[in-house]
Protein backbone atom coordinates (compact mmCIF):
# COMPACT_ATOMS: atom_id res chain seq x y z
CA UNK A 1 0.00 0.00 0.00
CA UNK A 2 2.67 2.95 1.16
CA UNK A 3 5.57 2.35 -1.04
CA UNK A 4 7.06 5.38 0.95
CA UNK A 5 6.98 3.19 4.46
CA UNK A 6 10.70 1.86 4.47
CA UNK A 7 12.17 4.86 3.11
CA UNK A 8 9.78 6.98 6.28
CA UNK A 9 10.95 4.24 8.82
CA UNK A 10 14.65 4.58 7.69
CA UNK A 11 14.19 8.65 8.49
CA UNK A 12 12.76 7.97 11.82
CA UNK A 13 15.51 5.77 13.03
CA UNK A 14 18.01 8.28 11.75
CA UNK A 15 16.27 10.69 13.32
CA UNK A 16 16.73 9.45 16.84
CA UNK A 17 20.86 9.77 16.54
CA UNK A 18 22.58 12.43 18.63
CA UNK A 19 23.02 15.35 16.45
CA UNK A 20 20.22 14.94 14.10
CA UNK A 21 16.73 15.76 14.12
CA UNK A 22 13.96 15.02 11.60
CA UNK A 23 15.33 17.69 8.91
CA UNK A 24 18.84 16.69 9.14
CA UNK A 25 17.55 12.69 8.83
CA UNK A 26 15.47 13.73 5.55
CA UNK A 27 17.97 15.34 4.12
CA UNK A 28 20.90 12.56 5.18
CA UNK A 29 18.26 9.48 4.38
CA UNK A 30 17.53 11.45 0.64
CA UNK A 31 21.74 11.81 -0.19
CA UNK A 32 22.31 8.04 0.81
CA UNK A 33 19.60 7.01 -1.89
CA UNK A 34 20.85 8.86 -4.17
CA UNK A 35 24.18 7.56 -3.37
CA UNK A 36 23.43 4.14 -3.09
CA UNK A 37 25.87 2.21 -4.23
CA UNK A 38 28.58 4.52 -3.00
CA UNK A 39 27.34 5.20 0.87
CA UNK A 40 23.98 3.83 1.55
CA UNK A 41 24.99 0.11 1.08
CA UNK A 42 28.62 0.62 2.53
CA UNK A 43 27.62 1.91 5.35
CA UNK A 44 24.94 -0.60 5.78
CA UNK A 45 27.21 -3.24 5.56
CA UNK A 46 29.91 -1.41 7.92
CA UNK A 47 27.04 -1.26 10.53
CA UNK A 48 26.63 -4.83 10.45
CA UNK A 49 30.10 -5.65 10.83
CA UNK A 50 30.76 -3.20 13.82
CA UNK A 51 26.93 -4.41 15.44
CA UNK A 52 28.64 -7.96 14.64
CA UNK A 53 32.36 -7.79 16.35
CA UNK A 54 32.41 -4.47 18.68
CA UNK A 55 33.20 -5.53 22.25
CA UNK A 56 34.10 -3.62 25.42
CA UNK A 57 38.63 -4.62 26.37
CA UNK A 58 37.69 -6.59 29.16
CA UNK A 59 40.65 -5.28 30.99
CA UNK A 60 40.48 -1.42 30.21
CA UNK A 61 36.78 -0.95 28.92
CA UNK A 62 38.00 0.18 25.42
CA UNK A 63 36.08 -0.19 22.55
CA UNK A 64 37.14 -2.46 20.09
CA UNK A 65 36.57 -6.00 17.89
CA UNK A 66 38.72 -7.91 20.56
CA UNK A 67 39.24 -8.99 23.74
CA UNK A 68 41.69 -7.04 24.69
CA UNK A 69 42.01 -3.74 22.85
CA UNK A 70 45.04 -2.58 20.90
CA UNK A 71 46.38 0.03 23.71
CA UNK A 72 46.08 -2.88 26.56
CA UNK A 73 48.02 -5.23 24.50
CA UNK A 74 50.71 -2.88 23.06
CA UNK A 75 53.70 -3.28 25.05
CA UNK A 76 55.25 -0.09 24.56
CA UNK A 77 51.78 1.78 26.31
CA UNK A 78 52.68 -0.34 29.88
CA UNK A 79 55.03 2.81 30.67
CA UNK A 80 53.22 2.54 34.55
CA UNK A 81 50.46 5.07 33.60
CA UNK A 82 46.82 4.68 33.60
CA UNK A 83 44.33 7.68 32.37
CA UNK A 84 41.19 7.33 34.04
CA UNK A 85 38.39 8.72 31.73
CA UNK A 86 34.27 8.29 31.99
CA UNK A 87 33.56 7.27 28.41
CA UNK A 88 35.03 5.98 25.53
CA UNK A 89 34.37 9.23 23.84
CA UNK A 90 37.64 10.57 26.23
CA UNK A 91 39.74 7.93 25.31
CA UNK A 92 39.28 9.15 21.81
CA UNK A 93 39.99 12.49 22.47
CA UNK A 94 43.00 12.36 24.41
CA UNK A 95 44.19 9.98 21.83
CA UNK A 96 44.22 12.55 19.49
CA UNK A 97 45.69 14.62 21.62
CA UNK A 98 48.75 12.43 21.14
CA UNK A 99 50.89 13.22 24.23
CA UNK A 100 49.54 10.90 26.88
CA UNK A 101 51.61 6.99 25.72
CA UNK A 102 50.17 5.60 28.56
CA UNK A 103 47.27 3.11 29.07
CA UNK A 104 43.38 3.88 30.08
CA UNK A 105 40.91 2.88 32.27
CA UNK A 106 36.86 3.51 30.98
CA UNK A 107 34.78 3.87 33.62
CA UNK A 108 31.67 4.16 31.31
CA UNK A 109 29.91 6.69 33.56
CA UNK A 110 30.28 8.18 36.99
CA UNK A 111 28.97 7.33 40.68
CA UNK A 112 25.56 8.11 40.65
CA UNK A 113 23.49 6.61 43.79
CA UNK A 114 20.06 7.74 41.81
CA UNK A 115 20.75 5.20 38.79
CA UNK A 116 22.34 2.62 40.78
CA UNK A 117 25.76 2.80 39.47
CA UNK A 118 28.39 1.99 42.27
CA UNK A 119 31.80 0.95 42.39
CA UNK A 120 31.86 -2.44 40.43
CA UNK A 121 29.76 -0.89 36.95
CA UNK A 122 32.77 1.56 36.49
CA UNK A 123 34.79 -0.92 36.52
CA UNK A 124 36.64 0.16 39.93
CA UNK A 125 37.58 -3.27 41.79
CA UNK A 126 39.55 -3.67 38.00
CA UNK A 127 41.27 -0.12 38.45
CA UNK A 128 42.59 -1.54 41.64
CA UNK A 129 43.64 -4.94 40.06
CA UNK A 130 45.44 -3.48 37.64
CA UNK A 131 48.13 -1.55 40.16
CA UNK A 132 49.71 -4.60 40.76
CA UNK A 133 49.06 -6.31 37.66
CA UNK A 134 50.67 -4.16 35.30
CA UNK A 135 52.78 -2.25 37.89
CA UNK A 136 51.19 1.03 37.64
CA UNK A 137 52.86 4.00 39.38
CA UNK A 138 50.65 6.80 38.25
CA UNK A 139 46.82 7.47 37.96
CA UNK A 140 45.72 10.28 36.32
CA UNK A 141 42.15 10.82 36.86
CA UNK A 142 40.76 12.44 33.40
CA UNK A 143 37.55 12.47 34.62
CA UNK A 144 34.67 15.61 33.65
CA UNK A 145 34.92 18.75 35.81
CA UNK A 146 31.41 18.04 37.00
CA UNK A 147 29.78 17.27 40.82
CA UNK A 148 29.51 13.38 39.83
CA UNK A 149 32.69 13.51 37.90
CA UNK A 150 34.51 15.13 41.00
CA UNK A 151 32.57 12.58 43.25
CA UNK A 152 33.93 9.79 41.45
CA UNK A 153 37.38 11.31 41.34
CA UNK A 154 37.52 11.44 45.04
CA UNK A 155 35.67 7.70 45.69
CA UNK A 156 38.76 6.19 43.91
CA UNK A 157 41.37 8.62 45.05
CA UNK A 158 40.31 7.14 47.99
CA UNK A 159 40.58 3.34 46.95
CA UNK A 160 43.94 4.41 45.37
CA UNK A 161 45.33 6.37 48.39
CA UNK A 162 49.27 5.89 49.07
CA UNK A 163 49.07 2.93 46.42
CA UNK A 164 50.22 5.34 43.55
CA UNK A 165 50.80 8.44 42.39
CA UNK A 166 47.59 10.38 42.10
CA UNK A 167 47.39 12.92 39.56
CA UNK A 168 44.46 15.15 37.75
CA UNK A 169 44.72 17.43 34.14
CA UNK A 170 45.58 20.98 34.76
CA UNK A 171 42.69 23.49 34.84
CA UNK A 172 42.99 27.11 32.84
CA UNK A 173 42.54 29.14 29.69
CA UNK A 174 41.68 26.53 26.95
CA UNK A 175 44.03 26.88 23.76
CA UNK A 176 42.59 29.52 21.58
CA UNK A 177 40.29 30.42 23.84
CA UNK A 178 39.47 34.10 24.74
CA UNK A 179 38.96 35.35 28.71
CA UNK A 180 35.74 37.29 28.00
CA UNK A 181 34.32 33.67 26.47
CA UNK A 182 35.35 31.98 29.34
CA UNK A 183 32.89 31.04 32.33
CA UNK A 184 34.01 32.34 36.19
CA UNK A 185 35.01 29.04 37.21
CA UNK A 186 37.71 28.71 34.50
CA UNK A 187 39.21 31.87 35.11
CA UNK A 188 39.24 31.71 38.67
CA UNK A 189 41.33 28.40 38.70
CA UNK A 190 43.17 30.15 35.97
CA UNK A 191 44.42 32.58 38.08
CA UNK A 192 44.73 30.45 41.15
CA UNK A 193 46.97 28.38 39.23
CA UNK A 194 49.00 30.89 37.01
CA UNK A 195 52.58 30.01 36.28
CA UNK A 196 55.88 31.72 36.33
CA UNK A 197 56.65 33.13 33.10
CA UNK B 1 46.24 -5.54 14.41
CA UNK B 2 43.87 -2.41 14.90
CA UNK B 3 40.79 -3.46 16.58
CA UNK B 4 39.07 0.15 16.62
CA UNK B 5 39.75 -0.34 12.36
CA UNK B 6 36.44 -1.07 11.74
CA UNK B 7 34.43 1.22 13.99
CA UNK B 8 37.08 4.20 12.95
CA UNK B 9 35.63 3.62 9.28
CA UNK B 10 32.12 3.41 10.15
CA UNK B 11 32.55 6.77 12.15
CA UNK B 12 34.26 8.06 8.88
CA UNK B 13 31.27 7.23 6.57
CA UNK B 14 28.97 8.18 8.97
CA UNK B 15 30.94 12.22 9.04
CA UNK B 16 30.41 12.25 5.70
CA UNK B 17 26.41 12.19 6.10
CA UNK B 18 25.11 15.80 5.20
CA UNK B 19 24.33 17.56 8.63
CA UNK B 20 26.98 15.31 10.71
CA UNK B 21 31.04 15.81 11.08
CA UNK B 22 33.53 13.87 12.55
CA UNK B 23 32.49 14.99 16.07
CA UNK B 24 28.64 14.03 15.90
CA UNK B 25 29.50 10.75 14.02
CA UNK B 26 31.72 10.16 17.02
CA UNK B 27 29.02 10.52 19.06
CA UNK B 28 26.18 9.02 17.01
CA UNK B 29 28.18 5.41 16.17
CA UNK B 30 28.84 5.32 20.16
CA UNK B 31 25.40 5.77 20.89
CA UNK B 32 24.51 3.27 18.29
CA UNK B 33 27.24 0.47 19.73
CA UNK B 34 25.77 1.18 23.18
CA UNK B 35 22.19 0.37 22.01
CA UNK B 36 23.08 -2.22 19.76
CA UNK B 37 20.32 -4.24 19.38
CA UNK B 38 17.61 -2.18 19.94
CA UNK B 39 19.33 0.93 17.15
CA UNK B 40 22.74 -0.17 15.40
CA UNK B 41 21.37 -3.89 13.86
CA UNK B 42 17.88 -2.74 13.17
CA UNK B 43 19.17 0.35 11.80
CA UNK B 44 21.47 -1.73 9.81
CA UNK B 45 18.93 -3.73 8.11
CA UNK B 46 16.68 -0.82 7.57
CA UNK B 47 19.49 0.27 5.26
CA UNK B 48 20.28 -2.30 3.23
CA UNK B 49 15.88 -2.74 3.00
CA UNK B 50 15.61 0.29 1.44
CA UNK B 51 19.14 0.13 -0.47
CA UNK B 52 17.73 -2.85 -2.14
CA UNK B 53 14.31 -1.18 -2.70
CA UNK B 54 13.80 2.12 -2.93
CA UNK B 55 13.51 3.80 -6.83
CA UNK B 56 11.99 6.74 -8.95
CA UNK B 57 8.51 6.43 -10.08
CA UNK B 58 8.32 6.07 -13.19
CA UNK B 59 5.32 8.22 -14.05
CA UNK B 60 6.70 11.54 -11.84
CA UNK B 61 10.10 11.21 -10.28
CA UNK B 62 8.85 10.63 -6.38
CA UNK B 63 10.98 7.76 -4.13
CA UNK B 64 9.05 5.11 -3.61
CA UNK B 65 9.21 1.37 -3.15
CA UNK B 66 6.83 0.39 -6.42
CA UNK B 67 7.13 1.64 -9.97
CA UNK B 68 4.41 4.01 -9.71
CA UNK B 69 4.44 5.78 -6.30
CA UNK B 70 1.75 5.82 -3.99
CA UNK B 71 0.24 9.46 -4.74
CA UNK B 72 0.56 8.38 -9.00
CA UNK B 73 -1.73 5.33 -7.77
CA UNK B 74 -4.12 7.53 -5.74
CA UNK B 75 -7.19 7.60 -7.98
CA UNK B 76 -8.18 10.58 -5.44
CA UNK B 77 -5.33 12.72 -6.60
CA UNK B 78 -5.80 12.70 -9.78
CA UNK B 79 -7.76 16.23 -9.55
CA UNK B 80 -6.03 17.98 -12.49
CA UNK B 81 -3.09 19.47 -11.10
CA UNK B 82 0.24 18.73 -10.66
CA UNK B 83 2.74 20.74 -8.69
CA UNK B 84 6.16 20.65 -9.99
CA UNK B 85 8.99 20.73 -7.86
CA UNK B 86 12.95 20.69 -8.10
CA UNK B 87 13.44 17.69 -5.11
CA UNK B 88 11.50 14.58 -3.75
CA UNK B 89 12.54 16.76 -0.13
CA UNK B 90 10.13 19.70 -1.75
CA UNK B 91 7.53 16.92 -2.81
CA UNK B 92 8.04 15.61 1.27
CA UNK B 93 7.82 19.78 2.64
CA UNK B 94 4.27 20.28 0.28
CA UNK B 95 2.56 17.32 1.32
CA UNK B 96 3.49 18.04 5.40
CA UNK B 97 1.97 21.67 4.28
CA UNK B 98 -1.16 18.75 3.51
CA UNK B 99 -2.95 21.65 1.54
CA UNK B 100 -2.35 20.04 -1.97
CA UNK B 101 -4.42 17.65 -2.88
CA UNK B 102 -3.00 17.06 -6.22
CA UNK B 103 0.07 15.60 -7.72
CA UNK B 104 3.50 15.95 -8.21
CA UNK B 105 6.09 16.26 -10.77
CA UNK B 106 9.98 16.13 -9.21
CA UNK B 107 12.40 17.51 -11.75
CA UNK B 108 15.36 16.12 -9.55
CA UNK B 109 17.25 19.23 -10.09
CA UNK B 110 17.75 22.48 -12.45
CA UNK B 111 18.60 23.21 -15.87
CA UNK B 112 22.09 23.78 -15.51
CA UNK B 113 24.23 24.33 -19.00
CA UNK B 114 27.53 24.14 -16.82
CA UNK B 115 26.60 20.60 -15.43
CA UNK B 116 24.84 19.23 -18.70
CA UNK B 117 21.62 19.15 -17.44
CA UNK B 118 19.02 19.88 -20.09
CA UNK B 119 15.32 18.91 -20.07
CA UNK B 120 15.43 15.41 -20.84
CA UNK B 121 17.59 15.38 -17.27
CA UNK B 122 14.80 17.00 -15.83
CA UNK B 123 11.95 14.81 -16.70
CA UNK B 124 10.19 18.04 -18.68
CA UNK B 125 9.23 15.61 -22.12
CA UNK B 126 7.23 13.39 -19.25
CA UNK B 127 5.42 16.39 -18.16
CA UNK B 128 4.20 17.68 -21.18
CA UNK B 129 2.93 13.94 -21.74
CA UNK B 130 0.95 14.12 -18.70
CA UNK B 131 -0.68 17.05 -19.32
CA UNK B 132 -2.77 14.91 -21.65
CA UNK B 133 -2.36 12.12 -20.31
CA UNK B 134 -3.63 12.58 -17.10
CA UNK B 135 -6.11 15.76 -18.17
CA UNK B 136 -4.28 18.22 -16.18
CA UNK B 137 -5.57 21.53 -16.28
CA UNK B 138 -3.18 23.46 -13.63
CA UNK B 139 0.28 23.07 -12.89
CA UNK B 140 2.21 24.71 -10.04
CA UNK B 141 5.55 25.65 -10.68
CA UNK B 142 6.72 25.10 -6.95
CA UNK B 143 10.77 25.74 -7.20
CA UNK B 144 13.22 28.02 -5.49
CA UNK B 145 13.38 31.44 -5.92
CA UNK B 146 16.94 30.77 -6.88
CA UNK B 147 18.19 32.12 -10.17
CA UNK B 148 18.59 28.35 -11.47
CA UNK B 149 15.07 27.48 -10.37
CA UNK B 150 13.45 30.85 -11.84
CA UNK B 151 15.58 30.00 -15.26
CA UNK B 152 13.97 26.54 -14.80
CA UNK B 153 10.43 27.95 -14.31
CA UNK B 154 10.59 29.91 -17.42
CA UNK B 155 11.57 27.12 -19.31
CA UNK B 156 8.33 25.10 -18.03
CA UNK B 157 6.08 27.80 -18.62
CA UNK B 158 7.37 28.51 -22.26
CA UNK B 159 6.88 24.60 -23.06
CA UNK B 160 3.39 24.69 -21.85
CA UNK B 161 2.39 28.24 -22.40
CA UNK B 162 -1.49 27.97 -23.44
CA UNK B 163 -1.72 24.68 -22.89
CA UNK B 164 -2.52 24.75 -19.25
CA UNK B 165 -3.18 27.12 -16.14
CA UNK B 166 0.07 27.90 -15.09
CA UNK B 167 0.84 29.01 -11.36
CA UNK B 168 3.55 29.74 -9.11
CA UNK B 169 3.27 29.85 -4.84
CA UNK B 170 3.20 33.38 -3.39
CA UNK B 171 5.91 35.16 -2.60
CA UNK B 172 5.81 36.95 1.25
CA UNK B 173 6.34 36.77 5.19
CA UNK B 174 6.39 33.49 5.97
CA UNK B 175 3.72 32.70 8.91
CA UNK B 176 5.34 33.53 12.30
CA UNK B 177 8.44 35.31 10.66
CA UNK B 178 9.51 38.62 11.74
CA UNK B 179 9.92 41.92 9.40
CA UNK B 180 13.44 42.47 10.88
CA UNK B 181 14.72 39.31 10.22
CA UNK B 182 13.48 38.85 6.21
CA UNK B 183 15.89 40.06 3.54
CA UNK B 184 15.06 43.11 1.49
CA UNK B 185 13.72 41.05 -1.58
CA UNK B 186 11.30 39.24 0.29
CA UNK B 187 9.81 42.23 1.94
CA UNK B 188 9.42 43.87 -1.84
CA UNK B 189 7.80 41.14 -3.71
CA UNK B 190 5.31 40.95 -0.24
CA UNK B 191 4.61 45.00 -0.50
CA UNK B 192 3.95 44.55 -4.27
CA UNK B 193 1.87 42.02 -3.25
CA UNK B 194 -0.10 43.70 -0.93
CA UNK B 195 -3.74 42.93 -0.21
CA UNK B 196 -6.92 44.54 0.78
CA UNK B 197 -7.85 43.69 4.51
Amino acid sequence: MNSTRDIEALIEMMARLPGLGPRSARRAVLHLIRKRELLLTPLADQMQRVAATARECVNCGNLGTTELCDICTAEKRANGQICVVEDVADLWAMERGGVFKGRYHVLGGTLSALDQIGPEQLRIPRLVARLTEEGVNEVILAVGATVDGQTTAHYIADQLEGRVRLTSLAQGVPIGGELDYLDDGTISAALNARKEI
